[in-house]
């Protein structure tokens, strides 16, 4: 068999049989197969699609090119929750120690932030000292004593989608369903899960604007997440303005330490809202709850009870952080000291806001990578005053951007100012889940 | 503006700019852009197409992405012939002595054998001494003293076209028609031709074995190649059995000596009745004849006289070969001194031949090429005694393999032996030109 052989098959529209996806995957994992006839088989995949037996088939042969990790020795159901990305969207932070201290280990494989999103790990590394790049033992070994570990992904797990992802970026294959779905579901399941839930962002702040394709890729993910053997659904979720209040990375270690401590400020609460939403889900596929309904009452006591902070306080001591900072966020979490207004240019009702615009802002003045190897500045954020709906005054605070750069700063605000759509007609709030999808 | 901005595009079916087409070519020329951005382009090309204006617009930003070259200083016109590939198909050796012989200037940028198919470099090697690598100052004196020059492509002509040509084999791209075109008039266009004719082959040895594909191939071709300022035609000819009588290298530079000396046999008749239709639409072209009917006549006296020998020779001495060839083909080419007979299996007509398979046979025992650095061995060949509608005995010899390992030669043999199909009902003669394509 030759690696253009395969191209050509997909390129015709063909089916690929097993030994092909497996003959040509190998190759990618091997280096055998060179980088332009692999981004070619990427474009035939993207302008010719997969079909289901495709699918499954190449996310297995992709979770299987290196190390599957088997936390057997640990006697708990593991659980997780994917994000496709999106703008001021935490909820890993909170779900990861509310879900562990429920009993379900929860092995967080997280990614870092690229173009207009932020990434977990970019957002962990603003705690002094927090370490994300564990070594499996350390992974395990974190996961057996609190419950959860956050980490990025190593070099040997699922090698093949490392270098497929590196190439897709440069050729324009992003977007495609199987691409997607081979690249999210091979990671999550070579960290040795029975239960996963994803949230699928729609809107515009998220890769997918458009609702069909969203609920197209949730099927997709869906049905080769249970194919692969974990008990997966997806939630279609709200990504038409930021969630919660915070965009950047302390600034959002804030607004979650904020919630995990009980104290909740109106603006953050769809961030504890679709946490608990996205945890409850997860505590009925792991078989911890029967219902949502119970699930739901188990989180809201274990987030009041503290127990959430508390898992929160041990994973932090765990990955090298200073646990201080669950007592005093302000003051351990860095902040740029200069702070700028984001003002209204005009009276009426938030109608909408170019939410990747945000991202793209605070990515601009260091708050996340234009370019895959920018440096992160963790003190740089925007917080926001209104949401969809809020009723604005000419003048009036839209939110305040934390930069110690000036001149960025002001580049910043008035992009801001004008990612918000400002109307004359009242504008009801959004459904935060649009749908849960369990097939 | 960035590759994959451009990659999308096209990925998206949108048409290309002059701007995007010409970013890209300058990227791939320099180096600047990646080989796996090339190849999803090419894929992308391959899938979604090119309109008129884009196959254009490449084409010339490929034969512009190095020297083009410049014999304003041979007061001639210049005119070239180009064939798509075949089998046995040897006319280039018989074209360009009787053309320059006409008065026209003729550089011909030919190529090695790939596959199933010869290449006129590899046949003139066969003449002791004969050098296909000449510099640009060498080319052009041969020009200059001769009126013809046979040359490989050097790295200065069309380099984006040598570096898509190399990544296409191996990305299943290579039969987008839009990268065939550009590839095959960006070469020819920058050996500064006025006058071009294409031999499109059509059937079973073939890139196209299909007609109406054939067709819109040499459409475009036409179209392309009269954008780029070269007066161009195409000629949709048969390819459904071996041109004339000799496969190989040596064997069908003795077939071409033989018809410039006038030398007929009937088997070898369809070689010179297609180099003169080709020719004939050459001297057309080229202003050298008004109609086809004066240039067959001129093509002819040309032959009888002897003076397409002598441009032969002129052309073979001034290339550093040994012109006594001429005189003495058998004595001065190398030829296996084994030959194997190849009979026929049963009594009937001969009612097709798989004519790759036969191209394949003779690249196994050294005649071509299976892979790209494999060598030429030049003494080995086939001469086929038979062609479609010929009526033949059981065990009569459908032709004689040479060849100087035996266990080579049985199996093709047995290969040629099963590519002569032999049926029941007479079968007519083939028409060699089926079609002449000026627009």
């Amino acid at each position: 068999m030759r690696p253009q052989d395969v191209i050509r098959k997909k390129r015709d529209g063909a089916q690929l049989s097993r030994e092909e996806i497996v003959f040509f995957i190998d190759g990618v994992t091997s280096g055998s197969i060179a980088d332009y006839q692999i981004s070619a088989l990427l474009m035939a995949i993207y302008l010719n699609g997969m079909n289901d037996a495709e699918q499954e088939i190449l996310t297995e042969a992709m979770l299987h090119s290196g190390n599957v990790l088997d936390f057997s020795s640990i006697a708990k159901p593991k659980a997780d929750k994917h994000s496709t990305g999106g703008v001021g969207d935490k909820t890993s932070l909170l779900i990861a120690p509310m879900v562990a201290a429920c009993g379900v280990c929860v092995p967080m494989i997280s990614g870092r932030g690229l173009g207009h999103t932020g990434g977990t790990l970019d957002k962990l590394e603003s705690i002094p000292g927090y370490r994300v790049n564990l070594s499996a033992s350390e992974f395990e070994k974190v996961l057996q004593t609190v419950g959860y570990a956050m980490s990025g992904q190593t070099a040997e797990l699922a090698p093949a989608d490392k270098k497929m992802y590196a190439l897709r970026d440069a050729t324009a294959t992003v977007e495609a369903i199987p691409l997607i779905v081979a690249s999210i579901i091979s990671k999550k399941g070579a960290a040795g899960l029975d239960a996963m839930v994803i949230d699928v962002k729609v809107g515009s702040g998220a890769f997918m604007r458009d609702e069909p394709r969203a609920q197209k890729l949730a099927h997709a993910l869906v049905k080769t997440g249970n194919s692969c053997g974990i008990r997966t659904r997806a939630l279609l979720t709200d990504m038409n303005q930021p969630l919660g209040r915070a965009v950047g990375n302390s600034v959002e270690v804030k607004e979650c330490i904020q919630l995990l401590r009980g104290e909740v400020d109106e603006g953050a609460r769809p961030v504890r809202d679709l946490s608990i939403e996205l945890s409850a889900h997860m505590l009925v596929l792991a078989h911890v709850d029967d219902s949502l309904a119970a699930a739901r009452d188990r989180l809201q006591n274990i987030l009041s009870s503290g127990k959430a902070l508390e898992s929160f306080r041990a994973n932090v001591a765990a990955q090298g952080g200073d646990p201080r900072v669950c007592d005093e966020p302000a003051k351990f979490l860095p902040l740029a000291t200069e702070s700028f207004k984001v003002e209204s240019p005009r009276s009426g009702f938030v109608t909408g806001v170019k939410t990747a615009e945000i991202g793209h802002a605070i990515a601009a003045i260091g708050g996340g990578r234009v370019r895959i190897d920018d440096e992160i500045d963790p003190s740089v954020g925007f917080i926001t005053d209104v949401k969809i709906g809020s009723h604005i005054n000419v003048h009036d605070r839209l939110g305040t951007i934390y930069c110690g750069d000036e001149a960025k700063a002001k580049e910043a605000v008035q992009t801001i100012q004008a990612a918000y759509e400002i109307g004359d007609e009242s504008f009801n709030e959004l459904l935060l889940v649009k749908e849960v999808i369990n097939e």
